[in-house]
C-alpha cells in the first residue's frame, strides 16, 4: 500500500525567497528512503488563515505530512495556533515541555525570556517530540486521515529530532522500505561516475541515482526489500570496482560508515595515531571539519607561505611548491612529537573566479612520504572547501593503504 | 492593491528530494522586488491528474502564478497537456515556436530530434515566450482570475526568459514595491531581540519579522514603498538603540553592509590592520570564515592548550584561562610583527552535549587589551560555530569602538 506524504514549510522567509527550502529536500529524501511516497511540497507564510486552510487541505488528501517552521517564541510563529483551529484541539500548557525549555536555558546559564513560555503550549491529544538542540518542542497528531508531524524550521534542530519521527512512522504505517546502499566519494564528479558505471548491468527493480552534496558525491542503489543479499553485495562490489578508490565509505542498512572525517577518525583511532596540519588555501577548514576528534593535535595557517616555513623554523623553502611541501612535512616529522604531518601549499589566486589554484599535498609518516597534486576552480569558498577535502582525502587514502 | 502570487514547480526530482528548488526562491525574490505578494510555493511530480488539480486550485485563489518545469520533449513532461485540460484550451501547433526550436539546433549544427516537435504545441489563446538559451518555449495565459506563466525548469533558461515575464507583469498589474530593512546581529537570540523591541511603536503598514540563520539573527522591517524615508530612518534608529550593539550591520535598499566577516574586513582594510589568531574550541572555523581576506596573517590551533602556549614560546600559562588568554595575546603582540592578536581559550567538553563550554577571548591591540567571556552549549558543531562567531564579534566591537 502506498503511503502518500506531503511536506509543508512555514515561514515568510521561505515564500519571500530569503531562504532556500533545503528542509523540504532533506525530508523528501528521508521519507522516500523509508518507503513513503512524497507527492507535494507546499510553503506558506505567517498568515493564520493560510496556515489553517493548508492544514485542512492536506488533512483530507495525504496519509502523512511533515511540517517545519513556525514553532518559535515570537508573534509571527503561529503553527501551534493554526493546528489548534484546524484540528479543533485547544492548546494546553505542557509541563514537561516547559521544563525542557527551562533546562535549555539553564544549561547555557541564561535566564529564560518570558515569551519562550509560549512554546510549551501544545494541541491537546498531540504527542510531544523532544528537541535536544533548541527550545521549540515538536509535536505530532492525527487530523482526519493524515498523521501530522510539526518540527522547528532550523535545519539542525529538525534533523536532530527526525530519528524519533522515523520511529513513529515505522510503527504507524506498514512500510516496505527499500534497501538503500550509498557509495560515498570525493574528488570525482557525478557525470564521471555515471560514465564509469555504464557497463554495470542492473536488474529492472534496482534504481540508480546520484546526489551531489557539498562534501561528497553519493551514488545510490535502491534495491527492493526482498532482493537477495548475495546478489545485492555482488552488484555493489561491481559498482565499487568501476568507480575506483574515490569511494571512501559504503552505507548499507546493516552498516553506516559515515562521512569523510568519521572514516578518517576511525582509522586514526584504531591505530592510535596523532596528526598535525599546515593549511594554506583551506584556511582552517581542514581542522574545522575534524571537530570533536582528539587525534588532531596541532594546526597552523598563514596567508604567506614563506611565513609558514619561517614559523616552523624550516630553512628549506623554494618556488617549487611540491618540493617545499615535502621538505616542510619531513622537517616537522623530525621536530614534532606528533605521528603524521600533513602539509598543503597552493599556487594561484583564491579570490579570482577565472583562475584555478593548484594544490600540493604532502603527508609524512614515519614509514613513507605520500604526495598528491590537483587543480581546483570556482569561488574562494569552493576552492577552500575542495582544498580541505583533498587534504583530508590524502589522509584517508594513506590510512587505507597502510592498513593493508 | 495587493497582487497575490504563487510559485509552482513541476518535477519528480523536486518532490523526491533529488533537487533543491532554487527556482522557487529566485522567483519569489524577484516577484517581491516587483511588488507582488508571494503567498505560496507548491511542488508536485509528473502525474497529469495532480498537475490539473493544482492549476485549477491556483486559478481560483491567486492573481498570478509562475510555473517552472515540465516543458521538455520527453514523455514525463506534461505541463502543456495539463494546462490544456485545466484551461479548456486545446493544444495547437505554433509555427513560430517550431522555427525557433529548429533554429536552436541549426546554430549548434545538430539535427533536431523528432521528439522536440512536441514542444511547439502551445495552448490556444496563450502568449508565446521566446527561450534564447534552450529549446522549450514558455507561454502565458489567464485561467479564471489568475495570470499563469509557464517557464522551463532549467534555472539558466528560466532566468534568461524572466525579463519578458517582468514586462508582462508590469503591464498587467499596477505594482508598488516594498522597502526592506534588515538588522543583522550576533550573540543575542530571536526572543531576546523581540523583548527588547516591545516598546517600539510600529505603524500598522510596517511589518516586523525575524529570521535565525546559522551565523546571525536577522530582524526585518518591511515598509510600504511610499513610506517617508525620514520616518523610516527614525524607526530604524529606534530599533537599533533598543537592540544595542549586538547589531553588526544594517542592510537597506540603498546600502547592503553584509555579513560579519565582510563588516570586519571593511574595518580592517580601512585602517590597514593585520591580525593573528589562536583558536581552540572553534578549531580553524574563525580563520575559515575569513576566507578571501588578506589581513588575516597567521592562525594556530592546538587540541591541548598547554601546547598552544609552548608553541608560542610563552612561559606564562596557568589554570586561570582568562588570564592565560590575556598573557598569550600580550606575549604575541611583542613577538610578532602583526598588528592585532586574538586569542580564544575554553574550558569544558566540546563533545559532551550536556555540558556547556566557557570561552575566554582576549584581543590585544597596540593601544589596549579587550576581553570577553561567554558560555556556549550544544553539539560540538554548534559550540565550534558559536566560538568562531564570538571571537570574530570581539574583533568587530573593538573595530567599532576604536573607530570612534
Amino acid at each position: 500500500m502506498t503511503v502518500i506524504a506531503e511536506i509543508f514549510s512555514q515561514g515568510e522567509e521561505v515564500v519571500s525567497g530569503q531562504t532556500v527550502d533545503t528542509n523540504a529536500t532533506w525530508l523528501s529524501q528521508h521519507l522516500n528512503d523509508l518507503g513513503l511516497t512524497v507527492k507535494r511540497h507546499t510553503a506558506v507564510g505567517d498568515q493564520l488563515d493560510d496556515l489553517v486552510a493548508l492544514i485542512r487541505e492536506i488533512a483530507a488528501r495525504a496519509d502523512c505530512c511533515i511540517c517545519t517552521g513556525g514553532l518559535g517564541p515570537t508573534v509571527d510563529d503561529l503553527t501551534a495556533e493554526a493546528v489548534a483551529i484546524a484540528s479543533e484541539q485547544p492548546l494546553q500548557f505542557d509541563e514537561i515541555a516547559f521544563k525542557q525549555i527551562e533546562a535549555y536555558f539553564f544549561r547555557r546559564q541564561r535566564p529564560m525570556p518570558a515569551i519562550n513560555r509560549k512554546q510549551a503550549f501544545l494541541p491537546l491529544q498531540s504527542v510531544r517530540i523532544y528537541n535536544p538542540v533548541g527550545t521549540a518542542p515538536g509535536f505530532a497528531l492525527k487530523i482526519q486521515r493524515c498523521w501530522f508531524v510539526f518540527l522547528p524550521g532550523v535545519p539542525s534542530e529538525m534533523k536532530a529530532m527526525f530519528p524519533v519521527v522515523q520511529q513513529q512512522l515505522q510503527k504507524r504505517f506498514s512500510l516496505h522500505s527499500h534497501c538503500l546502499v550509498t557509495l560515498r566519494s570525493v574528488g570525482i564528479g557525478e557525470s564521471a561516475i555515471q560514465q564509469r558505471l555504464q557497463s554495470l548491468k542492473l536488474p529492472d527493480q534496482v534504481m540508480l541515482g546520484f546526489r551531489a552534496a557539498i562534501d561528497e558525491v553519493q551514488t545510490k542503489l535502491l534495491f527492493p526489500a526482498d532482493f537477495a543479499i548475495n546478489a545485492r553485495q555482488a552488484l555493489v562490489t561491481q559498482a565499487l570496482d568501476l568507480i575506483g578508490d574515490a569511494v571512501f565509505a559504503v552505507d548499507t542498512p546493516e552498516q553506516i560508515q559515515g562521512d569523510l572525517p568519521t572514516v578518517i577518525g576511525r582509522g586514526m583511532k584504531a591505530r592510535g595515531l596523532t596528526l598535525s596540519i599546515i593549511e594554506t588555501a583551506s584556511q582552517g577548514m581542514m581542522a574545522a571539519k575534524c571537530i570533536g576528534h582528539d587525534w588532531l593535535r596541532f594546526v597552523q595557517f598563514s596567508a604567506n607561505i614563506a611565513i609558514t616555513a619561517e614559523r616552523c623554523g624550516c630553512s628549506y623553502f623554494s618556488d617549487d611548491l611540491a618540493q617545499s611541501a615535502i621538505a616542510l612535512a619531513a622537517y616537522l616529522q623530525q621536530r614534532q612529537s606528533i605521528d603524521w604531518q600533513l602539509v598543503q601549499l597552493y599556487s594561484g589566486s583564491l579570490t579570482d573566479m577565472d583562475q584555478p589554484i593548484v594544490l600540493y599535498n604532502a603527508l609524512q609518516t614515519p614509514e613513507a612520504l605520500h604526495q598528491t597534486s590537483m587543480t581546483v576552480a570556482g569561488s574562494a569558498q569552493t576552492k577552500q572547501n575542495q582544498a580541505a577535502l583533498m587534504g583530508l582525502d590524502l589522509l584517508r587514502r594513506t590510512l587505507n593503504h597502510s592498513c593493508l
